[in-house]
């Protein structure tokens, strides 16, 4: 049993995109716990395009990561040490583990998991915050109803996989936009979208036209940028924009880029809201057991890309934003297996 | 008696702010009724910002001014000639009557009006449009609680003025951004703002934080670019950005300023929406009870800036954009008086 603790913690803010300047790959003593703690061996950890915006000293919807600090992300983690009643070696749980190999908890804001309900990488895709962001921002901000056109932008990535799959799940009509023919295929082929656009090579605007003929009801947008843009025009009467991310501006050195035909809302009377999963906390169970359903009666597909090692983390992170993911990003700790 | 009918007619579209090779401004006999029609002299038209939107061959909420066609305008007009019946000779009436000295209609989308309820150019302010589309943009879309913050952009407008009266009405904390100390000093002094921000002189971040200190509930905006993007970070949680207009950027050449900073929706669960006043027609009479019962026991101010001569009307309309009215701009015909 290893004796290491390997961590990434933040060195300095990133200017534009994150390099290895910004990081500081740390090797520390594995934690014991105290009195009312654990410590356990952090097997996956959750990657997410949301982690740009923590690095940037900015006030969000969360506090930004400090410098020096661990990197925050949620992960899985096997309990290897426990002072806390209701907590045994071996338990699986879910927690802000950080990109480091062992976290010690006190037990707040824990969830135990189990592989015997379902892999335990879904626990940080399907069945966790990135399922619970699509469900709830799709069916609540979004408001779907059958029959209603959904676009969906970043639509081969984590959220916007599971937001499409959902719409499908509720008999709308889903149009979704990624970057390249493989994910485009994937996305009708595999997950039952009923069309996809590859941005890289097709017009969007076209595109759109020609796979919406009645307009656009609910735009999921992840990217932001000219996706956002494009799509606004072309808004039916009360249509809904979910802004959910803009991953096309998040490495922006200048400012973002808005979306200028946001005049749209007026012609269309539209909205455009944005949203943050952890209010739904309390409605976690319903989500999770409607997810859970359709995992099991196979209307809903888990789509994991999971790279290898903590210390590889600066690296892979950057698969989020050079179009280089597929589904969930998830890397795991091989030193743990 | 005159014979002639003064008619200001589009002559080409603008680019940029409309200058005199914009209009055709011509002289026709006055029109005669023909079965099933009236014929009336306007006296008042209304000006608004949104004509410089239905100057542009560009699909919106209505369909362009054709080329050669009379300006679009609402109007509040006297009937001289009737025959249709339930229409008689010296009624008024509100409708579109373009901008011109005669008019010709059937009666359709037509409401009585009467010089005894209030004085006709009220009409056109705070009983007509304009009041309705304050009242149905902030209480309905925007949704005002009492004890709230609101903001409103172009507030010494025709239309920001009703809403932040309004809005104080309904027990907000009233903040307005306006051009100009007598602006300012007027709606504070004679709206009973609870206070006035000279976007011209002031730092309008600045000064927003400072009349906000808890941040901002309801932005009600006519103005958009800067005006929009400063307050969007501010917005409190669940915020509501209401979309009534864009007047800063009617006359760019280049594209509209789309607001960068609109993830703030995101970090505060907030929403931006847009709305047309058409939608609520059902709900008209609810809205003009609730004015004239304000308006009556002199809670609610009507301010209207009324300029002389239909032949005025291209010279008058550039007011609307250079800040060079107050209230509601009115044309009066004078001609009819």
């Amino acid at each position: 049993m290893t004796n290491e603790n390997i961590q990434v913690r933040l060195a300095a803010r990133p200017v534009g995109l994150p390099t290895d300047k910004n990081w500081d790959i740390r090797r520390e003593p594995v934690p014991q716990a105290e009195d009312g703690q654990f410590v356990a061996e952090v097997l996956y950890v959750s990657l997410d395009p949301a982690m740009r915006g923590w690095m940037n000293d900015v006030k969000s919807y969360i506090a930004p990561v400090e410098i020096d600090a661990v990197m925050r992300a949620g992960g899985v983690a096997r309990i290897r040490e426990s002072r806390l009643a209701g907590y045994d070696v071996g338990e699986h749980v879910f927690c802000m583990t950080g990109v480091q190999q062992f976290c010690v908890s006190d037990g707040k804001d824990v969830q135990k998991v189990s592989p015997d309900v379902a892999p335990l990488p879904t626990f940080l895709g399907v069945l966790g915050m990135t399922g619970l962001t699509a469900y709830f921002g799709i069916l609540d901000v979004g408001a779907i109803k059958a029959g209603e056109t959904v676009v969906v932008s970043g639509a081969a990535g984590a959220v916007g996989s599971v937001v499409g799959q959902i719409a499908g799940i509720h008999d709308c009509r889903v149009v979704g936009i990624a970057g390249g023919k493989q994910k485009c295929d994937y996305l009708v082929d595999d997950l039952g979208f009923d069309a996809a656009i590859d941005y890289k090579s097709e017009d969007l605007r076209k595109a759109l036209k020609e796979h919406c003929p009645k307009g656009v009801d609910v735009f999921f947008d992840n990217v932001g940028g000219d996706a956002l843009n494009t799509v606004l025009p072309m808004l039916r009467m009360h249509g809904r924009v979910v802004i959910c991310g803009a991953i096309s501006q998040y490495n922006n050195t200048g400012p973002v880029t808005g979306p200028s035909n946001y005049m749209s809302l007026l012609v269309s009377r539209a909205r455009m809201e944005g949203f943050v999963v952890f209010d739904y906390a309390k409605r976690y169970p319903e989500a999770i057991a409607a997810m859970g359903g359709w995992l099991a009666d196979g209307r809903l597909k888990s789509q994991e890309q999971i790279e290898e090692g903590i210390e590889n983390f600066p690296a892979v992170l950057l698969k989020l934003f050079d179009g280089g993911n597929f589904g969930k990003l998830i890397l795991k700790n091989t030193a743990a297996f």
